[in-house]
């Protein structure tokens, strides 16, 4: 049996997941919804779809499951009104910028019983999967201590950093994902340090471009992140765990294996640039975890509640910037 | 406008090539021939396609190319219907095991005026193509010396071994391939050492499974090959090239870019251990360059010709093994 | 003309130095200060030196230089006593564990006129220097982030730990040292982060095994620095600076460069296990460094006041660590 | 009790066997031999020894052994000579550059009952020695295939190439010496190919300067060399082995461990340009071995039957390029 999906948002992210969906054994997508009608059409077209209103989408009964992935500020609506609607939804991280928001939709979610599957993309990507794997493993021990490195390999524009929520909510959320994931324990402790040092237009809109984290756990387990919102060699993506009988380190990937040796050294390819080139493998990853949520062979692997407490972490560390504090989140 | 496909044979490399050109924008998988009707059908329903005869997918005019991914003591036959048919001809290497049916195929193609692709997978790797593309760029100036190592993960059955023309011409002629790729000269000297030393049921094929052989040109480059039937670390396949003002080396692919660090020191990921997962891009790659063909936008970048100089390489190093000398292929 | 040095403390570091003096075209070592004297007569012998009283040897005017290499309560009145003879000073860190001593003794060697070098390995060793002239060299652009990875291969003893003064000043204040020299500007604030996950015994001294420390300095560059007293896979010395045009790395030092893939993965040599064989080199700097400034050739690149500052940062983040603030240092 | 050395030859290498004897704690250097005096006298000085004729040294009976770093053309000669003083022999590579002279010094060292220690410095290497160390320790099975990549940083001067023996004699011996030490048989086929790709001086004296040569043993085990007389990128030294339960490779040693990541991709440092500087440990390691010898507690690792079979190895490698085939040693 098929399983059909609605892909809600015809921009970049919405035609990656839709493509993924489409070439999926098992899942077709039913419908593109978009305000955008020529975007709607183009994409519905490309993947066996056809455009459609929300609430017609909604309403169809061979819809099993709802990707949103339209802008951020649409998500919570989108969820609460797919959960009405009892499907299964798939939605790109966050669920709002605001603690309140969140925990609204996902207490509706919670209500209508339907699964809800937050895309926090890394925990898909094949990278970090298989150091999580060998941590799981036994490989190194008992977790002590992790340090998360993430830079874009360009910062956006200021337009985009006015409404993203900052650079704690946009960005660094993945990696507060990936800290909770990794640790083993929720942290209990965050303290953070930023500075505008890329763009002062980022700084302009009361944001910072270059941060540092540290979160600790009940136990006494750290994770040390750090951001920035540039990085010009390439999308900067590692991570390493410090564990009583090793280290793990996921790298980051190259654009191939090729070296070229000269006079001045050896010099190995650039980094993929971009986070939908680095990130391709998680996104087919996700479309398939979501088609096992749909035929009820899985539950989902990030939930609201792990988008709540992302949230949480990162408002701490937005208070612990303003405060010059370690707070609790 | 689509272009149509008719792939011949449903084994394992024929469900590759039919699934990457089902999924390539602008081509379509037509007909599925195989003798046994079960596999025809299996492949044909998963691309989209219907299992049918030979005779009657050639007179179909809505084709416009034919795979050929059946045995090898097939393929010269089939390119000659596929010619006759004035189809646009993929094959899978080689075109024969011995040169003058290489010779009389590759003539009828050329008479019959249609274009045939030798589908040498390793000019399609990315690796190796970034290898070439840099080289081409003029990172190490003029080539000097190449060498190749390529190393199967585990040898195959003695019963393989038995048809297969023996490992200079099964395994070894991608290799010759790739030198003469590399190279940008002719060879004209092959010089062969060779041994069985990973299992004596292949030697009692009359076979070897260990193999070195050097290549020169007329301007006095060197060509190294090291062969193995067996490296129980993976499928090992790297190139280096050294030129007059560098070295470029293209380095094996690893499942992925985790490194585990213990009192033993620090281990990364197996390579990738067989050529379907290793050189899954290149047969991407070939889809995409065999619909340009069928569009008229490319020319093969491997030929009919290109077949038989590997295949003469391959049996110069064969003689030059048999009579301990260096000849000329 | 020979410049002769006296070496206090015939331990396994004076050891180290006295040899490397002894070795150095130009230098010598003339005396051997211990209070144990078998220990004292084993290391003259050794170097082609005598042991002697300090006083003996302060008021031999053939004694350029004095090198400070007893236990760490001795070296503020070592520093003094040979800045009272007129000596140049070479100095193990610290000067002392507490502030005032320590400045009391910088003051006291100011006055004299004498050179003191405090012998801050790091900035000796190969790998940090060819860092850090990568960086002088515009290689990176304009430094924003640094990343300090230092953990020690095992925990040392309680007993140690007892009067080590606590790993922030310990050991970590190389790693501060490291910071005040790759940031280009001295840190204004100071946010720590710790536990203790290695050995209970240590927490049962009051101090902490793990730890996190950001530094950030007026310009907004950030330093994450992490220690841990344990690596079973060998002793971790890593730092990597983040700049506006790049990033650049120095990696450990490994055993050897043998490599090798089985079934398993491929696997690299051991770290270099223990501080006296990573910064072997360093110290051999060291020397040759100190003979420079014996002659009059060079000042101190590592002064009294460097190890007030580095003193200042180790207080303050445990001063953070106890508040949960984030401390000027 | 220290045993005392007499150095011939006060050029670069004998500089470097004076130092590193001298440096060595329980030997000493007595004597320095040079025709030219103030070469002999300057090294005497810096090592503490004094400038001598070679009977002189030869008589004196405090001389324990004696080490040879003249030219090539002298080596037979004073091999026998020392011999006939009943000195143990260090002597630098080759002994002779044709067999017949070869033969008569190696026979005349048996009959004196002294040791004689050919100095082949890459059986010293700390690289190569963890190499076989690995392979002995059984982590790779039954060798089954070797490939040594040997590559000059620059060509020699035309004038060397004259009396230099050719590159099988003066350059490639090493790779061969390497490939008897690591293949564990002795090689019963060599094949050879070459050219003059780098300089045309060079093949104006009738050498070559690029080659590829094949070894094969008895069992069938096979070694592939390649030379070249430059590399731009350093002096490229590495060597892997390929046996029946995996692959050891020992890497070229670095400059430093920095890597710098830019917008070109991530550039390690230089190679080790030179063997001086490559090889520094291996030379320690071999006076260290000399001393063992002279001290009776070691027999040579490399005796003058090691330098015979190298250098039929290389006249076979010869003679298979001149004839096309493949010869017996």
């Amino acid at each position: 049996m098929t399983h059909s999906v609605c892909v809600i948002g015809a921009g970049r992210i919405g035609r990656i997941h839709a493509s993924n969906f489409a070439a999926l054994k098992g899942a077709a997508v039913r419908y593109v919804v978009d305000p955008v009608a020529e975007a709607a059409e183009a994409l519905a077209s490309a993947v066996g779809a056809r455009p459609a209103g929300l609430e017609e989408a909604l309403a169809d009964p061979a819809v099993h499951g709802v990707a949103i992935c339209s802008a951020t500020s649409t998500h919570a609506d989108l969820i609460e009104k797919a959960a009405a609607a009892g499907k299964a939804i798939f939605c790109e991280k966050p669920v709002a910028l605001d603690m309140e928001r969140t925990l609204k939709s996902v207490e509706a979610v919670k209500k209508a019983g339907v699964p809800l599957f937050l895309a926090f993309n890394r925990r898909f990507d094949p990278q970090f999967a298989a150091l999580r794997k060998a941590i799981d493993g036994g490989s190194i021990g008992k977790v002590e201590m992790v340090q998360i490195t993430s830079r874009d390999s360009a910062p956006p524009p200021a337009s985009y950093v006015a409404t993203s929520g900052g650079l704690f909510k946009d960005m660094m959320i993945h990696d507060l994902d990936m800290a909770r994931w990794l640790l083993g324990e929720e942290p209990v402790l965050v303290s953070a340090v930023a500075s505008c040092l890329v763009d002062p237009a980022i700084g302009a809109e009361g944001d910072v471009d270059s941060a540092a984290v540290t979160l600790q756990t009940a136990s006494g387990r750290i994770c040390q992140i750090s951001n920035s919102r540039r990085a010009v060699y390439g999308y900067d993506q590692r991570i390493e765990v410090h564990g009583s009988e090793g280290l793990a380190q996921a790298g980051n990937v190259l654009e191939n294996t090729v070296r070229i040796s000269g006079v001045q050294g050896t010099t190995d390819a650039r980094l993929l640039d971009f986070f939908l080139e680095r990130y391709a493998g998680a996104y087919k990853a996700e479309a398939a975890h979501f088609l096992e949520i749909m035929e009820g062979k899985s539950k989902p692997l990030v939930s609201g509640d792990d988008g709540v407490q992302a949230l949480k972490l990162a408002e701490a560390a937005a208070k612990s910037l303003a405060t010059g504090m370690a707070v609790a989140p």
